[in-house]
């Protein structure tokens, strides 16, 4: 089976014809809704869509089937825009206007739930985002934090949790009276929503996708016993649980066996008995649209972008680039990215010439005091390195990465693109590099993406800056033909992993839960190749 | 069978006659040795015995077998007294009387190894104590530390593992002619010396005991596969692993499958299948000698210290007593502690009469940053929570850990006990204060002492202030009955699994292991109990 012919079978629309019955309308849970909203003075709507990996993902769907989505209202223009949603003349039949052409071609119907300030500032800034993103992404320094007192407790029982409830409730709603709601919920946001779905719809079929990474048990021995294990609680909620990779589900399944007492978890079936009933963790890599990619990549934006940058690189000598495009924020490495890249420089000199480090980077949650720090030390770097030069002489040149194009355009130009985060759920600048480009792919093994790419990419490990710069100086050395025929096999893999498969793949398997058989995804592979640049005796 | 019997039958001799053949010798290797070693202008040798756990751990063996102990000369001391050992006339002579009166009634042999400063520094300085003890306890901030350079590469190759084959090599010389040597190598700074001893003496029994945590395969992850992979083999050259809890077992049976490509990992039988031979992955709980601390407590030393606290609290006004007895350092986590105290006072404010923490407390590697600022935070809370009150009248009392029969006196006055680190190999304060004293014992769920003594504690995880505030109310508002109920309990458990058990079972597996049987030392059991003081919904 080729990819095209696999694609044509793993297609959403096959499971979402067996789940959905008549104008049943598939229903989505997330934070933050596909489009935002806000009124000029001259009462037009302006919807912005957002950027991120989440509604990309999942605006596809409104293509194949009824979709109503529901998410909370973040601002003034959100809650603006719910009020006149509520109406169907006037402000609200504007408004639908202009969401259908900001989502062409999609039967899409936006719920947007109203939360109280007090609650949404907890749920979001308190609770969700510091707390709960930063645990899973291991970047707290124990001895210091998390601090588990009543201010976290606070905003767990009065904004995490209202929210939650507020969107589960809206989303049994939006079901109305359909025979089994179909609900797909979204990200750490919403660990708890699932049961409020339950509680008012027991028979709705639930699937929630974890973005982000879910630790070893021992990332979460540190918090309350109760709090770990009502998150996991809350997730076991639903029919489906889906993870970026399998090591992921597998540490949550560790998770459920060691803080959900009365759980039955069997590590083989890779699914959980709880309450009487059964639970599937699978793992649904994210991946990103190709033809859209590559389809933008071609565009005029990205083009004006690319001849800006090959005229530098023209005067800077046609060095080779390395690329990074990420957001500056601990997570990501681009500390030890750049200290990788100084080491290389000292070790080989005459490289500082012939090589250039193109790091397209978006500032991030900069007035979080962690975040700032992070961004100063990485910057005291590349000014270390840079020294006194001419900015095209400079070894690192540090790119605005607000615009999208221009991140494109690097990778574009890259033979190195280089992607160590510490840890990261998927990392789809992985993807997005090797079908835009051409470059040899430098990938952390504990980068999500690292389950489909480490085969072909060289992989490090997120601490070893020495191990990094011997792996860039060999990426900077390979083969040309090496270097296709492993992008060759790359490419292969991202067109076939696609977005359509990764929403194929989940819906497949409600629809098997649905008619009550076992969800056929299983494990992918275990395929983590293994390089070792530096021989440790 | 009683606490008695069963000590009777794992006692250390028989499996150490089944063990040793004729005058053969049992070999230790510790990078520190039993006695450190000083010289006075007038040539007179003064020996000092060793505080650590491992020493007294160990030293009870020179009673039962002749023991050749095999150590690194750390300083000029230890290097004349290893040149002077090496004559049996004058200066020899004496100190092997310094070295019998110092350990009466054993026939130990020490083996003092000379190392370059330069490499022991490396191994000990950049190595073993901050690179591999701050992994391993999980204290590095990750977007951070640690970072793998050439600095670390160049102490790895010319410190660590220089000095590991030293010793190794040294353990197989002592061996001289025997059978079959028997050694019982000790902790981090030593996972690749019984790589040394198999590969001159491939016949020896080698049993690694491993006094720290072993975390999970994630903390590992970060690390150059080269690097976590050569210390998994360094491990498996022996026949038996030993760690202080069944979780660190399970760890390092996941890190071997994970890391070591050819190891056949058997997860239910508790071993590692590799080249050609079987590694046995067992717990054994290190412990204390209760009859030697019993008889320390009922001492002088501890009398004069208790009337000297009693006379303080009797003009406090007999408040009760929360005390906590460790180092100050980030792993033992008495900045939460403090801060669970003070959230303890702010709820319940006539406590601040009625109650006193006695934190008695050793300065602990203040040279290095990350313990100084550690160090400055929490004295920073102590300061804050104890306000311009007279010395008395103050909530904490901090005290100088330096003075063991001060730690003891202290838990013989204790209401509650507080030992909350956010991981610990073991922990034997909390094994001191049952016998000793008659408190309630508030353990973290993540000291090693957990998988003994949780069962009969108030667990509290490492993070959890708020529930820390909870516990220490629920523990001095405990019953007196139920706490000496749990206390007896606690006791029995100290009592039954002491240090001559943690001994017993070790030879009791080489044994087996020599007769070719499986070493009948399992899982411990799986009892932490689950107490939740905040409920969170």
């Amino acid at each position: 089976m080729n990819a095209a012919e696999r694609r044509a079978r793993e297609a959403p629309g096959d499971p979402l014809a067996r789940l959905l019955a008549g104008s049943q309308r598939l229903i989505i849970v997330s934070n933050r809704g596909p489009l935002s909203f806000r009124r000029s003075r001259s009462d037009e709507w302006r919807a912005t869509r957002g950027s991120g990996g989440l509604v990309t993902a999942l605006s596809e769907l409104g293509g194949l089937a009824p979709v109503t989505w529901v998410s909370a209202a973040m601002d003034a223009g959100d809650r603006a825009a719910r009020a006149a949603l509520a109406t169907n003349a006037g402000p609200g039949k504007r408004l639908r206007e202009v969401i259908a052409s900001e989502m062409p071609g999609q039967d899409l119907e936006l719920r947007l739930v109203d939360v109280e300030d007090d609650a949404w500032r907890a749920h979001y800034s308190v609770v969700a985002n510091p707390f709960l993103w930063f645990l899973q992404h291991q970047l707290y320094q124990l001895p210091y934090e998390p601090r588990v007192d009543d201010a976290l407790i606070d905003a767990w029982r009065d904004g995490y949790r209202v929210v939650n409830e507020r969107l589960g409730t809206a989303a049994a709603e939006a079901a109305g009276r359909d025979g089994r709601p179909v609900v797909l919920l979204q990200d750490y946001h919403l660990y708890l929503a699932a049961a409020a779905v339950r509680a008012a719809r027991p028979d709705a079929l639930l699937l929630h996708f974890n973005h982000i990474p879910w630790p070893s048990v021992e990332a979460w021995q540190v918090l309350p016993q109760a709090l770990r294990r009502v998150i996991c609680e809350g997730l076991l909620a639903n029919d489906i649980l889906g993870f970026q990779t399998d090591r992921y589900a597998t540490n949550f399944l560790l998770a459920a066996a060691a803080f959900v007492r009365d759980a039955r978890v069997d590590p083989a079936g890779r699914n959980v008995r709880w309450h009487g009933r059964t639970i599937w963790v699978r793992s649904y890599p994210i991946s990103l649209d190709p033809d859209a990619l590559v389809a933008f990549a071609a565009g005029p934006k990205v083009a004006a972008w690319r001849k800006r940058l090959e005229e530098r690189l023209e005067r800077a000598g046609r060095p080779d680039v390395i690329v990074r495009v990420d957001r500056l924020e601990p997570s990501k490495n681009a500390l030890r990215g750049f200290l990788a890249f100084e080491a290389m420089l000292k070790r080989e000199p005459e490289l500082r010439r012939r090589v250039r480090f193109i790091a397209v980077q978006s500032t991030s949650r900069e007035r979080i005091a962690e975040y700032a720090r992070y961004a100063s030390e990485v910057r005291e770097v590349v000014a270390r390195v840079n020294g006194m030069a001419d900015p095209d002489e400079q070894p690192i040149w540090l790119l605005d990465g607000s615009d999208y194009a221009l991140a494109i355009a690097a990778l574009q130009l890259a033979r190195v693109v280089l992607v160590n985060p510490i840890v990261d759920g998927m990392n789809l600048v992985a993807k997005e590099a090797v079908l835009v480009g051409e470059p040899v792919l430098v990938l952390s093994e504990t980068a999500g993406a690292a389950e489909q790419l480490a085969g072909d990419s060289l992989t490090v490990s997120a601490a070893d800056i020495a191990g990094t710069r011997e792996t860039l100086l060999e990426a900077l050395r390979m083969p040309r033909d090496e270097r296709l025929w492993h992008l060759r096999r790359l490419r292969n893999s991202v067109r076939t992993e696609d977005l359509g498969w990764w929403l194929a793949r989940q819906l497949r398997d409600l629809a098997a839960v649905a008619e009550g058989r076992r969800p056929p995804s299983r494990q992918l592979r275990d395929a983590t190749r293994r390089v070792e640049p530096i021989v440790f005796r």
